[in-house]
Order: C-alpha cells, then sequence, then structure tokens
C-alpha cells in the first residue's frame, strides 16, 4: 500500500512544476490545513528552498501571498553518452541557465571524464551560473545501483565498475548528488516535460548506439534487481544474425542500432545498391581526402555515413534506405511486442539518435507491436517518438537531482 | 516513496503469519510504542479481529499476553482454472478447515459457475467450516480489472466480460471480494508459503493448458494498465510454428504448453517414433474402447496421452519424450531470456500442470536463460520449480481475501 509524499515534498513538486502559487491555492491544492500549510512553508523558508513571491489576484477575500521556489535553487544535470557529456545547470523550476555540451569518450575513464564534468560546472560558476549548487544529477550509459550510487559492471565503460560517482561529485560540490542509468534519466525527462507528461506506466525505448529501455511503473522508474532492468539490446532476435559486440548471435543491436545501421549503409553504399548511399558515401569519402591533404590530424572521428543520411536518403524515397529503417523497425517492434504482452503499459515513446528516422521507422513499429501483442493491451497503446529528443537526459537528470535535494530537506 | 503500511495492517499480517504473539514481542517487532500498540490492540479486538490468547512465557520480567487472529475469522479461497473449481475455507492464519475440488468448465458461463462457488461455500457452512465469511479471494483463468472486479476480454471465457464477479460474491457472502489474475494468485501463493517466501522481486511462470506469467515487483503484483501483464502465451517465438488458437502463427503456448505436448505426444505415438508413448496410447484406446462397451456415457472428456505419460516416459529413458520436454523448455527458455534482459528479477518459479516434467524441463530452462540474459541479470538468478503445486492458486486467493479484509478493518 502506498501512502502520500510527505507534504514538503508535495509542496516542493508543485512550485518546481508549476512555478508560483498563493498560498491558499497550494492549501486547496494539497489538502492540508492551514496551519500545517504555513509551517510547513514557514519551514521551507528557513531552509532557503521557497520565498515568497509578491502577492496573488484577489479570489474576493483578503489576497493570498504567492510562494515559490527559492530563484537562488540551482541543479546540475549530467548526461553522459558513450561518446558525449551533456550539462545543464538548471533554477528550480529546472530552465537550464547554462548549457554545455561536448564530445568525450566514456572509455577514457572515470577519472578523466568526471574531472571534465566538474572542469566544466566550474566553469559554469565562473560564468555566474550559480553560487551554490543545490543537488548533482547524472546519468551514465551503464547499469547502476541506483541505491549505492555506482555503475555495475558497465559493458562499455571500463574502468567505471563500482566508482564512487555519487561520493566523488558530492564531495566536490558539496551537495547531494544522484546516479542513473541513461536510458532511465531519458524516461524521467520525458515523463517530466515530454510526450509521457503524467503518464504513470511507460516505456521509453532508447534506440542509439546501442538500445536500451527506460520501465516507468507506477508512476516510478523500475530499475530491477541489479540495476540493469530494461537492458534490452542484447535480447536474441534471430540465431542466425551477426556477433555482437558482447559475443552473442542475433542481438537486437547487432541487427538495428546507430552501429548497425552505419554497417548495413555503408554495405549498400558500397555494392552500389543504394544510390543515395553511394553518392553520401563518396562525398565523404572525398571530404576525408582534402582533409587529410590538409594534413588535420587532431580530428574526430570521421563515421562517414550515418543514420542522418539514411534517413534523408529514405526522404529521397531510395529503395534500400526505406528498406533499412523497415528491417530494422521491424526488429525492434517484434521485441517491443513481447514487452507491451508481458508489461502492458500506457504507453511507448521512441527516442535516442535513431528517432530522427521519424515515421517510417515509427509506422513499421506500430504495424508488429498492433499485429502480435494481445489486443486488450494495444487498444489503447499510442506508440510515439520522443519529444525532448537529445534534452530528454538532462532534462531527467534535473529532475532526479532535484528530487534528492527535496527529499532531504525533510 | 512509500511509506509502511498502516499499524493495523502490519499487525494483522504479522499475526496471520506467524501466529499468536505476545503483546510485547508485538511492539517490538513493528517499533510501535506501547500507547499506540495498545490502542490498536483494543481497537483490532473490538472488531472481533484479533483476540487475546493466555500468557507468553516470561521474558524476565511480567509476562505479556499472546494475541492472536479471532479464531473464528474464516476466509474463502476460490480458484477458478480452464476446467476446475478448487475451493478452500481457512481460518485466520489461512490453514485450509474445508477443500472442495471439482471440474468444471469454465465455458459453462458465469452464472453456472459462480452458482456452483456458491453452492459449495454454503455447503461448506452447512459442514460447519465457519458462520460467516470474513472475505472471498477468487482467481479466474483471464486477464481482470483489479480495481473494478471484473473479468475484462477474456479469451477463454465466453460471457464473462465485465461480469460483475467481485460484487456479487460480495453481495452473496455478506463480506468483502477480490478477483485477481489465476496466475497472480499463483504468484501470490508462492510468495506467502512457496519458494518465493519474502522474494520481492519474481516471476511465477504457470505452464498448464496455455502459459502466464505472474509478475511481482517491488513486493507487489503488477498487473498492468489493462491487468492483462504476464500475458506471454501469445509471444510468438517462430514465423513458420503452428497456428495457435488466438488465431496468430507460433505463439509460445502453441508450440508448448499442456495441449500443444498432447498433440505432439499423440503424433510421436501414432508415427512409433516414441515406443513408449505408443504404448500408452494403445492403453488409453484400449481402455477407451471397454469404456464405450460398458456404455459409460456421462464421463469427462478423455485426453489419451497428458504430459504425466511424456513424463512417465522421459523417467523411462525414451529418447522422443526427452526431446519433447527440452524442446518445450527451449521455447520457454527464450522468452524468459527476453523477460530477464527486460525486468532483471530475482527468481523465476516454474509452476502449473507442466511442472511435473520437472528437472528435465527445468535444465532446458535454466540453460537458455542463463546462456542468452545478460549475465549481470542472471549472476544470482536462481530458476526453480514451483513448491505449492496445485495449492498455489488457492493459497494465493486466501492471501488476497485476508489482506482485503484486513484493509478494510482501518
Amino acid at each position: 500500500m502506498h501512502v502520500a509524499d510527505a507534504p514538503h515534498l508535495r509542496v516542493l513538486r508543485l512550485l518546481r512544476d508549476e512555478g508560483p502559487v498563493s498560498r491558499a491555492e497550494l492549501g486547496d491544492r494539497l489538502e492540508l490545513t492551514r496551519p500545517r500549510l504555513l509551517a510547513e512553508v514557514e519551514r521551507l523558508v528557513a531552509a532557503g528552498l521557497i520565498a515568497e513571491a509578491g502577492m496573488a489576484a484577489s479570489r474576493g477575500g483578503r489576497r493570498s501571498t504567492l510562494v515559490e521556489l527559492d530563484p537562488r535553487l540551482r541543479f546540475a544535470a549530467v548526461d553522459l553518452g558513450a561518446s558525449s557529456i551533456d550539462i545543464e545547470v538548471t533554477n528550480g523550476r529546472l530552465e537550464p541557465v547554462a548549457t554545455y555540451r561536448e564530445t568525450a569518450d566514456i572509455r577514457s575513464g572515470p577519472r578523466t571524464i568526471l574531472q571534465r564534468v566538474n572542469e566544466l560546472l566550474h566553469k559554469a560558476r565562473t560564468d555566474g551560473a550559480y553560487e551554490k549548487l543545490d543537488a548533482v544529477g547524472i546519468g551514465v550509459p551503464g547499469p547502476v545501483s541506483f541505491r549505492d550510487g555506482v555503475p555495475v559492471s558497465p559493458p562499455i565503460m571500463p574502468g567505471w565498475d563500482r566508482y564512487p560517482v555519487r561520493e566523488l561529485l558530492a564531495r566536490e560540490h558539496g551537495c547531494p548528488a544522484v546516479v542513473d542509468n541513461d536510458v532511465n534519466i531519458m524516461a524521467i525527462g520525458e515523463r517530466h516535460g515530454g510526450v509521457a507528461h503524467s503518464v504513470d506506466d511507460f516505456l521509453f525505448v532508447k534506440i542509439g548506439t546501442g538500445i536500451g529501455c527506460g520501465i516507468h511503473l507506477g508512476g516510478t522508474v523500475y530499475r530491477g534487481v541489479d540495476g540493469c532492468a530494461g537492458d534490452i539490446g542484447h535480447i536474441q532476435v534471430d540465431a542466425n544474425g551477426p556477433v555482437c559486440s558482447c559475443g552473442n548471435t542475433g542481438c537486437l543491436e547487432a541487427l538495428f542500432s546507430g552501429s548497425a545501421l552505419a554497417r548495413d549503409a555503408i554495405a549498400a553504399a558500397r555494392s552500389g545498391e543504394s544510390p543515395a548511399l553511394a553518392e553520401r558515401l563518396a562525398a565523404a569519402l572525398a571530404a576525408e581526402e582534402s582533409r587529410e591533404d590538409r594534413g588535420d590530424d587532431e580530428r574526430e572521428p570521421v563515421i562517414s555515413i550515418t543514420a542522418r543520411d539514411v534517413a534523408d536518403g529514405a526522404a529521397e524515397g531510395d529503395v534500400t534506405c526505406i528498406r533499412l529503417i523497415r528491417e530494422g523497425g521491424r526488429r525492434v517492434g517484434g521485441v517491443l511486442a513481447t514487452l507491451v504482452s508481458f508489461s502492458n503499459p500506457s504507453m511507448i515513446v521512441i527516442g535516442g539518435g535513431l528517432a530522427l528516422l521519424g515515421h517510417v521507422l515509427l509506422a513499421e513499429i506500430r504495424s508488429v507491436v498492433y499485429r502480435r501483442s494481445l489486443p486488450l493491451a494495444t487498444g489503447n497503446l499510442p506508440v510515439v517518438l520522443s519529444e525532448l529528443g537529445s534534452r530528454a537526459g538532462v532534462t531527467g537528470a534535473a529532475v532526479l537531482a532535484s528530487d534528492t535535494a527535496f527529499e532531504q530537506a525533510s
């Protein structure tokens, strides 16, 4: 049996999600008696979490004072990808006041990556984004023990296993910190400010370099016993399929993911099967040669054909590009049909880099899910694209950071 | 955020699960202050839920009075299968005081079946099993809206869609009633008194006439948005497989389930591929003929070869019987590997009629799950057989009934 959250949490979350509210409305909305509410507000003002914000418009009687989250509240939201660092410093309402994005290889190890995160956050302070952080939330591309605040056996993150990420960030910035899996924070972000707004039971499927699934059940993220729930990229979908980076054959992400799609697209370009891709590959190689001629050594690794090229080729009507997207959608749809029969969610959100493949991908996923799952489970099941796109992760990290700060204020 | 259950619920559940306890121990165990505990106990005695039960052994100081659930408490637990009615009337500790089991075709419709349930329960009263029921719990073989207490579009239960099962039982017996899916109650039963005792996150896989999965997450049953979570029998495992009763091809339960196994076993007997099964089929047909000769018309439908025969054949070393079991285990294992990667549970329990295939089945399921799921998710994952067997369902129905009665006592 679940009991409602503590009053201070409900006050803080309402002000975070809806902005300034009068004391009178706050009492009504949260069904708190006036003395109880006033005591909570007084305590939260003293704790530096909320502040007065002028008078509300009259509701007929005496005008009520508006309260809002303290304007000095600041949360740091960090989204580590396989090859990127995304940071937002936000105010109490989770609006970004500073944004940083750069490439970084997660395989450089935790010291290098976290040092760079700290440098960027200290730069944000120098830039005037904050005086003091109230909490840091960070997402990493691998399984996490949420309770311990450490990555656990993350396959693509050598050196990070049980590295004390939460503890080091908390110590460095003198505030609470919280660590979660990157797909979980994307799901949380999409629920806070995206297409899954206020949906309690949904799956967020990230199709990027790899494939993962954030599971939101009964209003909270379900992380599993070892923190690896939702790790659907290595589900076997074809016993005769290609060998996966994990060593098994025919895993979902060996058949469809950013890297699998690039592999298949390059093959289709080389064989001449796809004129659109052949043209793009030729252009990419020419650019690469002129770059080498100029002697540019320090450059990012070149991926000669990307999902963007396949999407553009499909938009131009290139049959092979359309086929690659549809085959991928069919693979993802087959796994999702299974997960829908199993978990009976009320929405599926498709996000990550390959969401740019858009409605060709979505149509194929929908077609398989609707045909192969239980009719009862798909009767009212929307399958939709992420609204937040690349901001889903930092948004979710900011939500987690604020929740952590609010919980510790009790 | 979850807050602990109300004190009265914790008192009642502890007495249900552990028997008489002294007031002093109760206060210690539930971390309730003495005045708070005494007030709860007094209230629950007045409500007729608990009673005094003599003096406890001395703990050094003054002897404390034992309290126990009122000995007159009675719960009715009903497990409806596709072709059976199982009923237990239990005392407060969920020990059976009366048991009834008979065949009945769920397709006879809700009026006929519920009338028979009511007749059996009234017979139990006449037999002296109870004076008054405190709650009725019932499981049905199909999806259920737990909130509304009605079956929802149940495929094998014509006439039951949204039939007011909970309301009619509650009215008939003058007590609260609760309706759930049959696999969910088996999972609840196994967690109360079986192999999953006190395990919070586990999957209970029932392999019987069909296949279903009870999902226990974070200590409670997860039922999904439409009440059909865990309906894994119609997951497609072979696009070229046999046509299923649902109209799709290659569903898990079209390849392996009680009916699929009987179909394959009869084929292997007829073709002579399996001497052990051919022998059993001949014996079954001879028995059938002599029965017809005697003119026995009113008889149960004869299933000439059953899972029991296949299990016996395998025990005798019949290669085809072993192959049938192993192929089935491989199919189930493949689906479970997917569900383990997705949900990262801490245990998998195999139950239902086909659990009698025992360790040959279990070994094959384990082999596939351990090979194909994420290593992190299978590191500490036991895959085990149900301990309660055919009593899992009524046990879980009794747990649900008692929880419902206890919750309404607030």
